[in-house]
C-alpha cells in the first residue's frame, strides 16, 4: 500500500520511468507533485545530496498560493498541514512596499507606500508569501510522499522520501521515437559519490535543472563551449554589468521599515532592496537585503567595480552607507550570495515533445521581483496536465502538447521585459523608453525623476507580478475572440456572450458560494482541486427560469455525440490518483436506476442565483444531481461585486441570471471558454473541445 | 531544553506540583495547556490508558474556535499546524441546520433551514466544526508537549508525551493551608497496573474527572453512597426518563440532507438528529445520530421502554423507522452509546479555593447542543489566568478566585436553562412556559405547534450556542454599570462613555485592523496571544486630535502610582514562558537611552482611525513606540460596521474618532472596563485594577 521508501544511499533507480525530472527545486518539484497526483511513475534526480538549507527563492505570489491551494492536501500524518496551508502558517506576509529616497533636508525618506497586490487584484491571499526555498521544497516532498501511496502498484517503484534520488548527476538523454516509441527517450543519470552510472528509457524528459541546465546543453548539441550559444537551443539576451549581493542576515537597526518590504534608493551609494522573512529555523528574526554592487573607489584611490568576486564584508559595508544616517549592525548571515542581472530566454522550451525544458533552464532575470520560482513551478504545472491527457489518450498530443511552449514562452517574455525596466530603474538608470509601460513613459515625459517613475512602474506592474496577469493569448484551448475557432464559427453570441467578465486564456475570477449539499460556504474556485479534469461551470442564473435549459443540457450530455461521451478515456483509466472520486459521503445517487455518466477528464459545477433554500438537489436533472456535492447558490455577499447585484458571482462574471452561462475552466484553472447556456452553447463545448481532444479509439485508429 | 518524555508506563510523579490535574478530557487538557503555558509545573493524570479513539464529545462552537486561535501555536515540528489550525483542518463544518418534520402529504418534509450561526453573530469561523474527541486531545497533548520546552527546569519534570500519566487513578485529596502553606494540597493518586499508590502535595488540584468525579466525591465528604448527594457538594436538578442512543456510523440513504445537520421530528416514531462527521481514521466517511428511545410495544405484545441497556440494533431499527419513507442502511459503527437526559450543576465549584471542579463534574446536560465540552473547556481557560495572576502575586487571592464560580457557574445555568426547555421540545413534548424565552412563549401563545416552537427556540438561542452569548456579570473584573465599582464612582461618563458598543463580562467585537509596522492585515483579539496579560487597547482615534490625549496617557503610564507600575511582579517573574515577548524583530526600542517600561501582565495596543500612510510609529510617545508591534490603524472594510463609516473599528465599538477610549480586555478575551481617553479615564483605570489587583509587596506585607 505505502510507498516503499528507502534511504538515499541505497535508492537505485528503475529501468523504465514514464517521466524523468532532472533538478528538485521548486520546479522539479512542482513537475514531480503534478505528475504523482496524475498517476506516473516518476524518477526525479537531484545533484544536491540535500533540501536547500538556507537562502535562495523566497517569495510566494498571490496567484501561486491560489494555485497551491487548488493542489490541495492529501491527508497524511496527524497534525501535518497540507502544502499551500502549512506553507502559509510558516511564512511572514508581505502586503505592502515602501519607498524610501533622498529627501530635501533628509539623506533618506519614506516618499510613498503602496500595496504589493492592490485592492484591484482579485485574490484571496492578497500578499506575497515569504520563506525560504528549503520549506517550500520539503513541504512538496512530504506531500508528494503522500500521494505515492495512492499509486497502483506498477507506478510505484521504490524511492527515497518524496521521490527525489540524490546525489545523482544528469549526464546526457537522447530520444528515438522510431527506436521505441512506448518509451522513446533514454537518458544517463550517474550517482553524486558512487559514479555509478544508470540508463533508463521514459516517455518524457523534463530539465528543471536551473540555469546551467545540463539538459538544455544535451538537447541542444553544440559540442564545443557550454553548448548554450552554439547549439539548437540559444539563450537569447544579454546580462547586464550591475552586480548585485544578496544575504540573509540578522541585523539591529533603527530604520522604522525594516519589517516591510522596503525599495532604497541612497544619494550616490546605490540601492537596496529589504525583504521581511520568517525566523531561521533557530529562532533568530532573519531579513533579506538586495544590495546594488557599484563602481567606488579602492584602497589605493582607483576606481574598484566589484564583480562577483564582491565578499560579504563589502556588501554589508555598502548597506550599511545607503542605510545611512540610519544605523544598521549585522548579526549573523543564513546565507550570502553575488549575481549578476541579465533577461536571457531559451529560443525553444521543447525539441521533440519528449524533452521539455522549463522554469530558470528557459529563463534567467533578476530576483528582485520575487517572480523567478512563481513562474518556474507554474511552467511545470502548465505542462504537467498536458502530458496527463495525451498520455491517457484523451487528447491530440501534435496539437496540446506544442501548447506548453506557446503559453510560458509569452509569460517569459512578459517577464523579462518587465524585469529590465524594473531592474534598470531599481539599479538609477534610466531605463529605455521602449521598455516602459505607456504610464510610465507618459509620467517620463512629464519630467517625472526616476524615483517616481519607478514607483510608477510597480504600481503598474502589480497584476502581472501578482501573478494574475499571467495571460495566455489565442490558441486551441483558448476560445478568445482572435481564435481561430471563434473567428470561424458560424454564430455570433455562442462564444463569450455578451456582458462576459471572463476572459478564455486567463485565470478564473474566484468567489465565495454556498454549496447546497451542506450549506458550507466555499470558494468556488478551490471547490476542484487539481485531478486533470476540465471544470465545466453551469452558471444556470434562476432556479425557475434555467429549468428548459438545464433539460436541455441533461439530454445533451446523454447524447453519444456530446463531448462528454465523445472524449472518453478507456474504462478504468483515471485522470489522476487522488480527487478524482466522483462519490458522494453516504448518498449512492439511484446507482440503482441507473449508472451515473461520469468522465473523469469532465467535472461539472451548478450554480444557481437563486438562495439555496429556495430549490432542492432532488428536482435538478438527473446529469446534475450526480455532482450533487457540486451544486451552489450565488447567495453570498462579495464586496468585490458590483454594489447592488443580488447574485454577486453572476454579476462578477458577467453572466446574465436570465439566461446563464457555461464556463469551462481548464485543469490549471484557466478560463478556457464561455458559450451561451442553450443547444447553440452546447454545440459550441463540442466543438472546443474538438478542437485537442481525441478519443482512444480515434488515436488508435491513426496510429 | 527539551522536555524529557518518559514512556508512559515508566512516568512516575514526583512529590510536589504547583497543580494537579484530574481528567484528560477536552476540559483537563486545556487545563494543563493553559497553565504550562503559564509556567506551572503540571501533575496531569487519567484513567483511561490512552487518548480518546473514537466518539464522545464532537462540537467546537465559534467561541471556543476563538479561543483556540488565541491560544497560539508554539512551532515545534516543521509542518506540524498549530492547535487551531490543526483542528479547522480536520474537522468538517456545520453551516445551517435543516428541520424536518411530518408533512399534509408526505411523511417526512423539510420544513425549514436556519443557519447554525446566524449572521448577526461576529464572529470569524461562523460554523461549528465537527470532529472527534480524540483528534482534540492528540491536538492538545502536541502543543503541550511543544510548550513544556519551554518551561524553566525547575518546572518541567520529566513526563510522558504531552504531560498526562495514564493509567493513573485519583482516590482523595485533602487540603490543610495551616500544615502546609506553600504546598497545601495532598493528592493519592494509584497506577492503573502496577496499584502502586503516589502522595503528591500541590498549591491546588483542578477536578475535571467528568460526572461521576472522584474529586467531587473527595472533597464533597459525604461517607455513604456516591456522596454526590449527602456531602457538601450536592448536585442540582433532575434526570428525564428520555433515554437517547448516540452513534458514529456509516450509512448509505436517499435521504438528501445527510450531509447537513438535521433535526427530524417523525409523526409517531420519536426524533432523531444528524450531525455530519469528518471521516474517520479508515478513510470511511461518518455520521453521527442521535436516536430517540421512546416506549414501545415489546415482543410479547406489552409496552417495552427503552432504558440504559438499549442495544445498537434496536437504535438502528428506531432510526429507520424514523427516517421512513427514506431509506437508512448501516456500515460500519465506530461508536455507540446510550445516556439519559438531565441537566444537573454542582452546588458548588469548590470549597477552599484551591481544589476545583470543573467541566461535567461540575455541570451535566444533553449532549445534542454542542455545548459539553465548549463549555468544559472554557472553565478551565477561565480558571488558569487567575491561579496564574494570583501566584505571580500580582492579585488579590480572595477577591479573583471567587469569581471563577460565580462566572462560569453562572453560564452553566444558563446553558441548562437552554438545554432543558430545548432537550424537551426535542423530545417532543411541550415545555413548561417559564422554560421559554419570550419570543418563543409568543409564538406558542399564537398557537404555533411544536416543530414551529422548536425552530423558534433554536434560532433564539443561537447566540448562546455560539458561545458568544456566555455573559459575565458585575463583578471587580466586570466594570458594568451596576458593578460596585462604577455605581460608587464619583464621575459620570468615566467608564462606559457615551456611544461604546462594547460590554464588560462579554467577549471584545472582532474586528480587522492594518498593523502599522508591516501593513499586515490582522485581526485586532488575535493580535495578543494567550500570555495572561491584560490587553490595554488605546483605541486613540483621529491622529492629530489624539496628540495631546495620548501625551497624558505616556505621562499617567510612567507615574509610580499609575496601574502599570503598582501592580509589577517581582524582577524576572514573566505573565507566559511563551507570547511574553516585548521585543521586536531587528529594532531596539531606544534602548540605550531609556529602560522601555514593561510589565508582563499588561500588554497595549493602540490604534488609531487615520490610515497608516498619515502618520509614523516614529513620532509616538515613549510607552507608545515601545509596542512597536501592537500599533495599528482602523482603515480597512468591514461588512458588519455601519455603512458609511470609515473607520469600521471605531464604529462597531462605538469610540468617537474625536475622544477616542481606553478598552481594558481581561486575559480571556473578555471585555473588563471601557473608558474615557483622559485623565479621568486613567484614574478609572487605576480603580478598576486596584479593585482587585496587589503587588507583590503588599501581599508580603499581609502575611
Amino acid at each position: 500500500m505505502a510507498a516503499a521508501s528507502t534511504s538515499t544511499a541505497s535508492a537505485v533507480p528503475d529501468s523504465e520511468y514514464d517521466v524523468v525530472i532532472v533538478g528538485a527545486g521548486p520546479a522539479g518539484c512542482m513537475a514531480d507533485l503534478c505528475l504523482t497526483t496524475y498517476g506516473f511513475k516518476v524518477l526525479h534526480i537531484d545533484n544536491r545530496s540535500e533540501t536547500t538549507q538556507a537562502g535562495r527563492a523566497d517569495g510566494i505570489q498571490p496567484r501561486t498560493l491560489e494555485v497551491l491551494r487548488n493542489i490541495g492536501a492529501v491527508p497524511y500524518e496527524e497534525g501535518k498541514a497540507g502544502l499551500a496551508k502549512r506553507l502559509i502558517n510558516q511564512g511572514v506576509r508581505v502586503q505592502e512596499v515602501s519607498f524610501w529616497d533622498p529627501g530635501h533636508d533628509k539623506e533618506l525618506v519614506r516618499t510613498s507606500r503602496a500595496p504589493s497586490c492592490p485592492d484591484f487584484i482579485d485574490v484571496v491571499d492578497n500578499y506575497t508569501l515569504l520563506l525560504h526555498q528549503g520549506l517550500i521544497e520539503r513541504a512538496f516532498l512530504d506531500e508528494i510522499e503522500a500521494r505515492r501511496t495512492h499509486l497502483p502498484q506498477e507506478k510505484n517503484s521504490s524511492a527515497p522520501h518524496g521521490n527525489v534520488f540524490r546525489p545523482y548527476e544528469f549526464l546526457t538523454c537522447s530520444t528515438d521515437e522510431a527506436g521505441n516509441s512506448e518509451y522513446p527517450v533514454s537518458a544517463t543519470v550517474r550517482h553524486g559519490e558512487t559514479h555509478k552510472e544508470h540508463t533508463v528509457r521514459a516517455k518524457y524528459l523534463l530539465g528543471v535543472d536551473g540555469a546551467r541546465s545540463l539538459v538544455r546543453r544535451a538537447i541542444s548539441g553544440g559540442k564545443e563551449g557550454d553548448g548554450e550559444w552554439q547549439g539548437k537551443i540559444r539563450m537569447l539576451g544579454d546580462a547586464s554589468d550591475i552586480i548585485w549581493g544578496v544575504m540573509d542576515c540578522s541585523v539591529k537597526t533603527d530604520f522604522p521599515d525594516i519589517m516591510s518590504k522596503c525599495l532604497i534608493h541612497s544619494r550616490s551609494d546605490g540601492s537596496i532592496m529589504v525583504i521581511p522573512r520568517e525566523n531561521a529555523p533557530t529562532g533568530e528574526p532573519l531579513v533579506r537585503l538586495y544590495v546594488q554592487l557599484q563602481a567606488e573607489a579602492g584602497p589605493d584611490g582607483k576606481q574598484k567595480h566589484y564583480g562577483r568576486d564582491a565578499t560579504e564584508d563589502i556588501c554589508k559595508e555598502r548597506a550599511q552607507k545607503i542605510f545611512s544616517p540610519y544605523k544598521l549592525e549585522f548579526g549573523k548571515t543564513a546565507w550570502f550570495s553575488v549575481y549578476q542581472i541579465g533577461q536571457r530566454i531559451a529560443s525553444n522550451y521543447t525539441l521533440d515533445h519528449r524533452v521539455f525544458l522549463g522554469g530558470d533552464a528557459t529563463h534567467t532575470h533578476s530576483p528582485k521581483a520575487g517572480q523567478g520560482m512563481n513562474i518556474s513551478m507554474l511552467d511545470m504545472y502548465s505542462l504537467a496536465w498536458k502530458i496527463n491527457m495525451v498520455e491517457k489518450g484523451v487528447a491530440d498530443r501534435s496539437i496540446l502538447l506544442p501548447t506548453y511552449e506557446q503559453e510560458r514562452k509569452s509569460v517569459a517574455e512578459e517577464l523579462l521585459k518587465f524585469d529590465k525596466a524594473y531592474s534598470t530603474l531599481f539599479s538609477g538608470r534610466s531605463p529605455k523608453s521602449d521598455q516602459l509601460t505607456d504610464d510610465a513613459t507618459k509620467a517620463k515625459a512629464q519630467g517625472a525623476v526616476d524615483a517616481q517613475l519607478f514607483i510608477e512602474t510597480f504600481k503598474k506592474n502589480a497584476f502581472f507580478t501578482s501573478g494574475c496577469g499571467a495571460i495566455y493569448f489565442a490558441n486551441p484551448l483558448n476560445a478568445l475572440g482572435d481564435s481561430e475557432l471563434v473567428k470561424s464559427y458560424g454564430k455570433e453570441g455562442v462564444f463569450n456572450p455578451e456582458g462576459s467578465n471572463l476572459t478564455p486564456g486567463q485565470r478564473l475570477l474566484p468567489g465565495k458560494v454556498t454549496r447546497a449539499i451542506d450549506a458550507n460556504q466555499v470558494r468556488i474556485q478551490q471547490e476542484v482541486k487539481m485531478n486533470g479534469a476540465f471544470r465545466i461551470h453551469v452558471v444556470a442564473g434562476d432556479y425557475k427560469k434555467s429549468k428548459s435549459r438545464l433539460a436541455a443540457f441533461d439530454k445533451f450530455l446523454d447524447a453519444p455525440t456530446s463531448f462528454l461521451n465523445l472524449y472518453r478515456p478507456k474504462k478504468g483509466v483515471q485522470s489522476a490518483v487522488v480527487f478524482n472520486q466522483h462519490e458522494t459521503r453516504h448518498i449512492e445517487p439511484e446507482r440503482g436506476s441507473r449508472e451515473p455518466n461520469y468522465n473523469p477528464f469532465f467535472d461539472f459545477l451548478y450554480i444557481f442565483s437563486t438562495p439555496h433554500t429556495e430549490w432542492d438537489i432532488e428536482d435538478l436533472p438527473y446529469n446534475a444531481r450526480i455532482y450533487r456535492e457540486h451544486i451552489y447558490s450565488d447567495d453570498l455577499p462579495d464586496r468585490r461585486a458590483p454594489q447592488n447585484a443580488t447574485a454577486k458571482l453572476h454579476a462578477k462574471w458577467g453572466v446574465s441570471t436570465d439566461k446563464g452561462a457555461i464556463v469551462v475552466v481548464r485543469p490549471d484553472g484557466y478560463v478556457g471558454c464561455v458559450t451561451s447556456l442553450d443547444a447553440a452553447g452546447f454545440d459550441g463545448l463540442n466543438a472546443y473541445f474538438g478542437g485537442f481532444m481525441s478519443s482512444p479509439s480515434k488515436i488508435r485508429a491513426s496510429l
